[in-house]
């Protein structure tokens, strides 16, 4: 097993898990929530989406909460960003990182962006040129790329043709999405073969859910074949959109974990991103799906 | 990776799930949920304790739950037998599998057993020898190996002592346990490394918890080195001993959903197991740690 020295882990629990909550927290909730956790050690925190608040209500905050937060010096703040407006929104609220998004499959992306693909391309080219312009880094996600809700398997010709545009545009790192929680390690080592050989391992990082439990063993075939950058949510917070009730995104809790004792850095301290996990589990009032933070509950746990 | 083209599933459920469980179940409960595991393909069910009733009351009716079932012929039906006592009601119940067990940290064996290791192994020995000529097959189980709540550090040259140990006893098959929960693949790795280079990687079984959530991801490891036997609970029931509230047994059903993605057989219907999942959840009144049984639960998930 090819274990790396060190993994870089992008927080996406207030933008991707928030959205996907029931229960609406308080902009001051949200940013006393983001703060505890650029008191982690964490780099890089996607802090909200700049979508229409029609579409994310949740978030509809969102300029508040970018204004509202305590920058902490090397910590990266990034933000969803749908199109044009909402980047001049981002950049009204001084985001360090513009993330835009698009699926792999005609169907998912008509349904999430009300959009073909071909439509979705040029809206992503402006935003992301208009971002680095403006001296943002640019980040994509790619969703549905281990298979879509309503189309189930999707070509991996398709994903590098995806890529392709993507990279084209400039993007600075293309974040690979299991949107339905269902990739296994078999999956991910035949999709990342292919795609390693075309691009550089470095510009890829892996979104997995973990909605039938295989986020680690995902990360770790990841890991295996070079990848070091990993999306994940504190406490695994967010719901899977196709199942409600089911998990959603992998906890950092259990990843940061997983990499302590197996000798890996991640820069994170576990019990300080426990208690941000336990803060925000109070707040919206159900036990959150990470592992680690329900085993953490009892103080024997960790004896 | 190396993928086995099949597995083979303990199913512990009735015994190391049940055990761990704070509601009690009817005996008639346990023999009709015992009977629908029998139906799902399962070709091997742990079904109860042999203990004495004071150790684990909820186990107590063993004797009524091994002569009520329905017998499936090409199910072996194994028990957990502590000594000479425990075997002779096994025995009576007309018990397939004799399953004893101890600790590989003397502080943890102490503790469950009551004993020293060196005053446990000659009871095992009597217990397996007697077993053997009654016909039974015979298995152990191992525990701490990746970790002791007391001791934390078990060393490899007392893991090879004990296999060493038990497989001079005559033992058929060895399951490694994880009691804490806390085993990562890399440790898995080196474990395995050593003790593959000693005794054959067919008399091994591998047991997992996912207290903090590495159960699948330790089981690719182990099949990638060529374990092919697991321990699993249906829908994960039981907890974690030692962290009340956390989640103890690997879920088969993540398991079985697992290997069914990456092309490996387990000879399981996942959607009966899912069905004895959903059912043995009703009767604890709790809502059970299983990923893929939670996913089930929406009927969208499996689009």
């Amino acid at each position: 097993m090819n274990v790396p020295k060190k993994i870089f882990i992008k927080e996406v629990g207030p933008r991707d898990g928030l959205q996907n909550e029931e229960t609406a927290l308080s902009t001051a909730d949200k940013i006393t929530w983001i703060d505890m956790l650029s008191q982690t050690g964490l780099s890089y925190i996607e802090i909200t989406s700049f979508v229409h608040p029609k579409w994310i209500p949740a978030l509809s905050d969102a300029l508040d909460v970018a204004k509202g937060i305590n920058r902490k010096p090397g910590v990266t703040y990034a933000a969803l960003i749908p199109n044009r407006k909402g980047l001049e929104r981002a950049l009204e609220g001084g985001i360090d990182e513009a993330s835009v998004f698009m699926s792999a499959s005609e169907t998912h992306n008509r349904k999430n962006i009300n959009k073909s693909i071909g439509e979705t391309l040029p809206v992503l080219q402006e935003v992301t040129g208009t971002a680095k312009q403006a001296g943002l880094t640019t980040r994509a996600y790619l969703s549905t790329v281990f298979g879509c809700p309503y189309e189930h398997h999707v070509p991996l010709e398709q994903i590098i043709r995806l890529c392709d545009a993507l990279f084209d545009m400039g993007i600075d790192e293309l974040s690979l999405g299991d949107t339905i929680g269902a990739a296994n390690p078999v999956q991910v080592q035949k999709v990342l073969d292919v795609l390693l050989k075309r691009f550089p391992k470095e510009s890829f990082a892996l979104h997995f859910h973990d909605t039938r439990g295989m986020a680690l063993a995902n990360m770790i075939t990841a890991m295996d074949m070079g990848i070091t950058v990993f999306d994940a949510s504190c406490g695994g917070l967010g719901g899977c959109p196709y199942a409600p009730g089911a998990t959603g995104n992998a906890a950092t809790d259990d990843l940061i974990y997983m990499c302590a004792q197996m000798g890996i850095e991640t820069g994170v301290d576990l019990s300080k991103l426990l208690s941000a996990a336990k803060w925000i589990e109070d707040k919206t009032g159900r036990e959150l799906p990470s592992r680690n933070l329900q085993a953490a509950k009892s103080k024997n746990c960790f004896s």
